[in-house]
């Protein structure tokens, strides 16, 4: 096999066989392959396509790649999420103690955040004393005791993926939505869950933005998931605006918190439990408490302690909170008919909620607390955005950032994506 | 500038902006943009296309990574040819001193050869004592003396094109119109030749294989030698049989010197006559003396000898000769209606005429001469074919590539190119 007559069928537009496949991704971890020659094939993958037997068995190399973890040992059958990434997208933390309040157990493998969509363990690691990396004893450990764990994945789970994708960032070829689709769909397959649910966003936010591209992405994964033998289903939800009122780390547990303790705002109810009764059902666990109950009658709410406590974290610890502080009034009375969640985004991201390269630490108080949402009736002079961040510097360009996001009119209805779009299975 | 932006640029189909385009080359040059960041960007030109700006502008900065050669110290006008490759293209060894003999000087850069096409160096390379590296000084001496000059270009001549040419050899990503046309003729216009002629080869033993891609190249390159007042004119020619009746190293050096005498194939004279024809008027000497005449009347022989000697070559020296030889014959009676350049160029290549890899020694004295022609009526068990190589082993895969190259057929016309097809100008 040559790596020059692969990259010339997917350029030349040509189907990859299976053995091309499996070659291509296992010479490139092993060095066989160059960088050079993977970035030009990735590039001929995104102009030209995959098909869906290309497409899964490049996702099955990828998990070939490394090891596949088991779960067998639970007496509770597995079922997991993953976003595809949003501002305010903390729904992790309240889905996965709820989820397993009602009998299922959550094995969720998550991720930093890169730009302007935060990660799910930066937001955790606000939490004092809580860490992010466990053995795969220690998580099993955290599962029997608490029937959920959230941590990073280790440095042999699709060691491929990892490897290509950070090729990818760099060469312009990150927005191919099957290279997209097996990376996250290896990950999940090889983190062993025994049921996915997707949640594909929609909207300026997101890295999808409009919904043909996320419905593809969707039903790619879906298939992806579908020929591995792995239950999947996605639902399509909006990022036009942010989720929920608190976009950044610690703003985003403190909301969670509030969701655990039955309150907390709507989107963020609704979606947690629209997210835990598919995962629940594709888990077969159809006869199950139901997660509306778990949110209100504080169950879910106990796990969730036990599930930071077990990662050696303090849930009743007092929270980070930023040295300095901006308030956004409204510029005029009128309908808040956008408030962009990527205005949004980027703004949290500069006030240090996030981070511009891998190595770079985060803020756990810097964020954005939203006293609005489209449709609000607004006065000039009320408060509109709160902003955190560690050091005054920082204002200038997060509201920059939100220029263009926000508009009021005297009369108007904004004009978004319902939370819930769409079921794709 | 950022080299995932002018990625992306290219990959969503846009145009690059000269700019984009002078820092790309430039940065690469300087091993700012990886090498795995420009073989995606190869891939995105080759399948994406520029335009005639583009490849322009893409020319322009090639050549000036480095540096452009001037001939105007000279009382000549300079004048040059360049072959897109063929099976027995030994054009250039006649042609540069009837040429001379007529009145222009011929700064000609060269190459060596790769596959199944040969390179003028090697076959030069021949000729005992011949050396291919020149000063620019001693280029300037040979010019003064003979008239012309067949050499190696130096290091610093569009050292973009050279690393660039490098990596595209390696990623599939060779087969790009504007990345062909902007490397031949940046090399070709910092060469620094006042007028230039292209042999844009048509057929299976070329690199273009049908009319509508040679069409293209020719195209695409006349108007980059235009934009950059260069007077270019370019012939498509045939390259779907052998050019002449050797093919190799030296017997293609002793076929030249045949048609420096006045005798030799039809094909080379008359190929070479046009050839020189077109660089005299490109080069403004309309009333010079006719090549044809030129070779009748020993004038270009003599510059033949002069430049030869001037490199350090025995002129008279006897060539090398293969050790073994092997004498195919006609299976059957009937026309020749095939004799496929690349079946030849092929097998002239496995007897050791060629090389796979830069390193590797070529032999001078291997290679193939065809006793017929298609079109050709022959008997059974007659010569067609003689092989010569300095190994025996080296007969049995250069046989293989001539199987299904050859066609006899009891009656029947070849179905071939008119050896000058078009003239683009």
């Amino acid at each position: 096999m040559d790596a020059i007559d692969v990259i010339r069928a997917k350029r030349d537009g040509g189907e990859l066989t299976p053995e091309q496949i499996d070659w291509a991704v296992q010479a490139y971890t092993g060095g066989e392959i160059a960088e050079e020659q993977m970035s030009s094939l990735a590039m001929a993958i995104l102009l030209n396509g995959m098909t869906r037997p290309e497409v899964s068995r490049w996702t099955q190399a990828m998990i070939d790649s490394g090891e596949r973890m088991d779960w067998s040992a639970l007496e509770r059958p597995t079922t997991d999420k993953h976003s595809t990434g949003g501002v305010g997208d903390k729904i992790t933390l309240p889905l996965a103690p709820t989820v397993a309040a009602c009998g299922a157990a959550v094995p969720q493998l998550s991720g930093r955040g890169l730009g302007h969509t935060g990660g799910t363990l930066d937001k955790l690691e606000s939490i004092p004393g809580w860490r992010a990396s466990l053995s795969t004893a220690e998580m099993l450990d955290v599962l029997r005791e608490t029937g959920a764990v959230v941590c990073a994945a280790g440095g042999n789970l699709a060691p491929a993926d990892r490897k290509l994708y950070a090729l990818r960032d760099v060469t312009g070829t990150v927005e191919s939505i099957p290279l997209i689709a097996s990376s996250i769909m290896s990950k999940k397959i090889a983190e062993g869950t025994g049921a996915l649910v997707l949640d594909v966003k929609v909207g300026n936010g997101a890295f999808m933005k409009t919904l043909p591209d996320a419905r593809e992405l969707a039903e790619t994964m879906v298939a992806i998931g579908t020929d591995h033998g792995l239950r999947t289903v996605a639902l399509l939800t909006a990022m036009d605006r942010p989720l929920g009122n608190a976009v950044g780390n610690a703003v985003e547990v403190a909301e969670s918190i509030e969701v655990l303790s039955g309150g907390g705002p709507s989107d963020i109810i609704e979606l947690t439990i629209a997210l835990a009764r598919e995962m629940l059902t594709a888990a077969g666990l159809t006869a199950a408490k139901d997660p509306a109950d778990a949110l209100r009658d504080g169950s879910a709410m106990d796990v969730w302690q036990r599930m930071i406590s077990a990662q050696g974290g303090d849930p009743r610890a007092p929270l980070p909170v930023a040295r300095e502080s901006y308030e956004l009034t409204a510029p005029a009375s009128g309908i808040l008919t956008r408030l962009d969640a990527f205005g949004v985004g980027v703004a949290a991201w500069r006030l240090g909620a996030g981070r511009a390269r891998k190595e770079d630490p985060v803020s756990f108080g810097a964020g954005v607390i939203c006293h609005a949402r489209p449709g609000d009736k607004l006065v000039a002079g009320q408060p509109l955005l709160s902003l955190y961040a560690d050091d005054m510097s920082r204002f200038p360009r997060a509201l920059e950032a939100l220029e263009g996001a926000i508009e009021i009119v005297e009369d108007g209805t904004p004009d978004l994506h319902p939370l819930i779009i769409d079921r794709i299975s």
